[in-house]
């Protein structure tokens, strides 16, 4: 029993049960862990069609058989459930340290069902677990609550997941913090944890992670470390975070800019990653074992103050709450990370989300009188603040926003949909589809609604390829193609990718165009010496692959189809401005790539649905006596 | 350009054109060699629906990136083209020392078009190839052609791959035999050359197959030396060859007996390894580098002369021209072997058309008066050698057979067809599906027809499991279910032996059950070592995916449909004898199987033929192409 506890904690906060499961080894080597691990559970725990905000919702945390081993980018987590802006699987991955801390504690998951009456945290402690009192918490910021635990229980190094106030206002798209900085950040699986009054979650452990042989563990660690220093693009990522791309972007005509009309943003260089290491920027930080420290570290005290823990922005924060909203001032969006942090609210959709309103009021759809006051124009920085407050505070037009873009524009209706950018509810990130077409197939599929994260190389670049071609992928691809070899690349890239979120690795340290980050074929020799399995790519693949067919069975279950797989009308209109005017995707060919991908992955054109065929072939039985159970 | 020449002979008999043609690296890693190189070839040189006993059939030898490589079972290569006896994709591999030979000679493959109007064979050595006379040639045994080959090039190291009689006379089951005894045993390619006027090809290299690390190479073969010499299982193969399984497989009932009525065989004991070891043998041999040495070398000088250049019987045709016929005589076989060898035909072939005639004649269809006097009763082994004689000479009722069971029992009706044992034209080979599900599939879908080399590892027992976890089988199976599991099971070790044969590996080499042959992650060590690439199983899958595919489109071109993927009616039969007597197959289970096993293939189940989205997805669009011309 290499890489993994075996015990997963089971709480019902309804009645208070905490309870300890046990898995046997085949479930980790077919599932592994994060997503995979999420999804076996949520198929198996969650009745079908319940309310995401009711206490009928599971809500798990994940980990996989590689957390929490000393390995870069090894430390992260998965929390999944049905999300609140989807209706569908909703699920978030994230760094720091509280995922290698729960596999410390004994624990390599937890379910939680039901809900409090009362506020409460729950608090897991070398393999034991206790529901505590959290009425004092209530309302406290995320960072607020974790010091609070930390003091009530007086250790400083207990790790705490927690959600902020917008959270516990059921903000569609409220997010989980750890370390105040680390967030999980999309789908709104804070509101969940909202709406079963669980502020947080507190772990702290004093056991490690077994594996089979310490020594190529240390030697891989070893690799990377001499590997990636000597790298250019490694080091361009440790010197200015992902925040170095904002100019790249920009340049390249898809800096998403005012809703995503524009493809640049005359205030670039204002918010790019370079001007931050020359201002604001003060120290830089890794999560669990990892040297590369892409985390931006801020300070600022004028004209707000910002506190260095609440941790700097990253770049989809930076084009959220930045050149989508046409702010093009890096103090305003530092800050506002800040009380998006504190707030606990996912930037990606916040920022999306007043971006919309920007553009409903700019035609007039919504007035100062809509905003109590508010002049909601692009550019307002004062106008952006105060609406982060509002959303997480539900007040005002905040709290239509709070819903979303999707049912805010079902609110307001006067053709403020076609503004609203989103798949699925969920609001769409800082990438433009328009510039980078294997993102209109990455939106659109999704199981999550539009995420960024789900395949995020793309094999555009000769030296991206080189690691790829053990994928089959033997040549760069025109980056506005969607012909066939695309769809078969990203569909392979796209399980490599839920592969990733199966194991709960960082995808900056396995980075194709970045010589010195683990290659992909390293995969099963990382999974070997923590394991001691004998695995190989293949059967790896197959579990990235099982994963993906688990997400797409979660949402037929739940009524969504192949409708959903959507993209936002916007892309198929031409950009306005930058290198890129008058770029858009063509409806015919994206429509033709889609059913090439569905019958790629052996999933009925029709309705969606993956095929019976396909689910027995992935060991995935059950899933079909599931699906008959309910459909 | 590691593990390959990047040259290809191309051969018109027709016209005397000699030509050579270089390929890319990247179509060696998209098909590797062997099966998947011969289909690259056959599908794009050929036209669809020619005679495959006329001018326009190509026949191509290939070998693989890793033929020639001083490993064991690397000294393999592959023959096809469109087969005589299924009218769709004929192949075969074979062991010995040609194929190596051929990669030193600085050629990877060859292709023969056209045909001569007089006897010719070609003589390849060192970059060159010439067509030269062979009238004198014609009418010698195999052996015969080999010897004087190498005296009139004055050249004892040339490799000589000859056909004798059969292949001239177009007996449809005519083999191609290499120093003799290595045999390109199925599907009529001897005939194939027959056809083209084409005795022989000799080759010659003093060249080497250059690889990127020889190191890594000497360590692996180092490796293979130290562990299997440790393995009971492989000094078993070493000690009793494969005739080591006789007495086994009657033990468990399945020993193919009376053209497959009973399951056992009184005389089992007497044709078993053992008794050759106590008997006729004298040595043993191996294949190219290779250590194990399987393969059995005999001799006899009474009742008959056995030559031991002529090799020793294989498990096949022990019981193809033993049990099947009721012969319990195993200096019968022997000899029967040498003139099955000696005049070039397949013996699986030759067994099964004999015992087929042999149940005719019991049942009365066919009389004495039919075959001439012989009195062709089960157990006679005078008759079982006059009509070895007589098929090769296509003389009396030899040829009807010659024309193999089902062409012969379609001349011969009355019944017969019931008795004629094959798929798709086929003969089929000696294992019982009754007592070994995977059989079954394996039977009906493999492209060839009948072939027992598909898929020839089962996960029956917990060995072979452990080695098979990399592929994500995890558990041992029932060998009688033909469930879901099993077909998943069954479906990924067929793409893996299709990759085997894209390789040109022995699968004794890569033997699941035998600890101390090389396991199948090792695979893409090996194939790094040689090449330079850094591949992966998961890519490595996909070229035996796709050559499984092109095989598929191959057959659906030339008008092979599911209909074809039938099994014959006595397997759904109750054995007669033996210790699994009463079994049988259900149709409706195995239907059902099949069913599933295209549907996770990406197979359409009515046509049979690949879905677009399949071959779109396995870089297969060219064949698209091809089909869309075609069909």
């Amino acid at each position: 029993m290499y890489g993994f506890n075996g015990k997963v904690l089971k709480v019902n906060l309804t009645n208070g049960d905490v309870e300890v499961r046990k898995l046997d080894e085949d479930i980790y080597r077919r599932y592994l862990g994060g997503r995979g691990l999420a999804l076996y559970f949520l198929l198996r725990e969650m009745k079908p069609r319940v309310d995401p905000l009711g206490p009928d919702n599971v809500l798990v945390f994940t980990t996989s058989v590689v957390t929490g081993v000393p390995l870069p980018g090894f430390g992260r987590f998965t929390v999944a459930a049905k999300s609140p802006l989807t209706d569908g699987f909703g699920e978030a991955e994230a760094g720091g340290y509280w995922g290698a801390e729960l596999k410390f504690s004994g624990f390599d998951a937890i379910i939680v069902r039901g809900a409090s009456d009362k506020p409460v945290y729950l608090w897991i402690h070398d393999g034991e677990a206790d529901i505590r009192d959290a009425r004092k918490l209530w309302g406290m910021t995320t960072k607020g609550a974790q010091d609070s635990i930390r003091e009530e229980l007086n250790d400083k190094l207990i790790r705490v997941a927690a959600i902020g106030q917008a959270g516990e206002n059921l903000v569609r798209f409220a997010c989980i913090l750890n370390e105040a900085r680390y967030a999980s950040g999309r789908c709104g699986l804070g509101a969940v944890m909202g709406s079963k009054k669980l502020k947080a979650i507190a772990v702290r452990g004093h056991g490690r992670v077994t594996v089979k042989s310490m020594d190529e563990i240390r030697g891989l660690a070893k690799w990377f470390d001499e590997n990636w220093r000597n790298n250019p693009s490694a080091v361009y990522l440790s010197g200015y975070g992902t925040a170095g791309i904002v100019t790249v972007l920009d340049a390249d005509g898809i800096l998403p800019t005012k809703n995503f009309r524009d493809g640049s943003f005359e205030h670039a260089e204002e918010i790019s990653g370079e001007r931050m290491k020359e201002t604001i920027l003060i120290g830089t930080e890794g999560c669990f074992a990892c040297p590369v420290k892409c985390k931006r570290v801020v300070k600022l005290t004028n004209p707000y103050q910002v506190d260095p823990e609440y941790g700097g922005p990253e770049y989809e924060t930076i084009a959220a709450l930045g050149s989508l909203c046409g702010i093009g001032d890096l103090n305003t969006i530092a800050y506002g990370n800040q009380l998006c942090n504190a707030y606990g609210m996912d930037t990606i959709s916040t920022g999306c989300v007043i971006a919309f309103a920007m553009e409903c009021y700019e035609k007039g759809i919504i007035t100062r009188e809509d905003t109590g006051g508010l002049d909601l124009k692009f550019g307002n920085r004062e106008a952006l603040i105060q609406l982060i407050h509002m959303i997480a505070k539900r007040s005002g037009i905040g709290d239509v926003l709070a819903e979303g873009v999707l049912r805010a524009s079902k609110r307001i209706g006067r053709g403020s949909e076609n503004m609203a950018l989103h798949v699925k509810g969920k609001e769409v990130p800082l990438h433009d589809p328009r510039g980078k077409a294997s993102l209109a197939l990455m939106y659109a599929i999704s199981p999550s609604g539009a995420d960024h994260m789900q395949a995020v190389h793309d094999p555009v670049y000769e030296q991206s390829v080189e690691s790829m071609k053990c994928l089959g992928i033997l040549k760069p691809i025109d980056r506005l193609s969607l012909d066939a070899e695309k769809v078969r690349a990203f569909t392979y890239l796209h399980i490599l990718n839920s592969l990733y979120d199966c194991l709960d690795v960082c995808k900056f340290i396995f980075t194709p165009h970045v010589y010195g980050t683990f290659k992909i074929t390293q995969l099963p020799t990382i999974l070997n010496a923590i394991t001691g399995w004998e695995t190989s790519l293949f059967e790896l693949m197959k579990v990235g692959e099982r994963a993906l067919n688990m997400a797409r069975a979660f949402n037929v279950r739940e009524g969504l189809d192949v409708k959903e797989d959507r993209l936002p009308h916007r892309f198929f209109e031409a950009l306005n401005s930058g290198s890129r005017k008058g770029a858009k995707l063509d409806a015919i060919e994206f429509n033709e790539a889609l059913k090439t991908y569905y019958k790629i992955m052996g999933w009925d054109e029709v309705t969606g649905a993956p095929e019976e065929a396909k689910l027995k072939e992935l060991d995935l039985e059950w899933v079909i006596d599931i699906m008959s159970q309910h459909c």
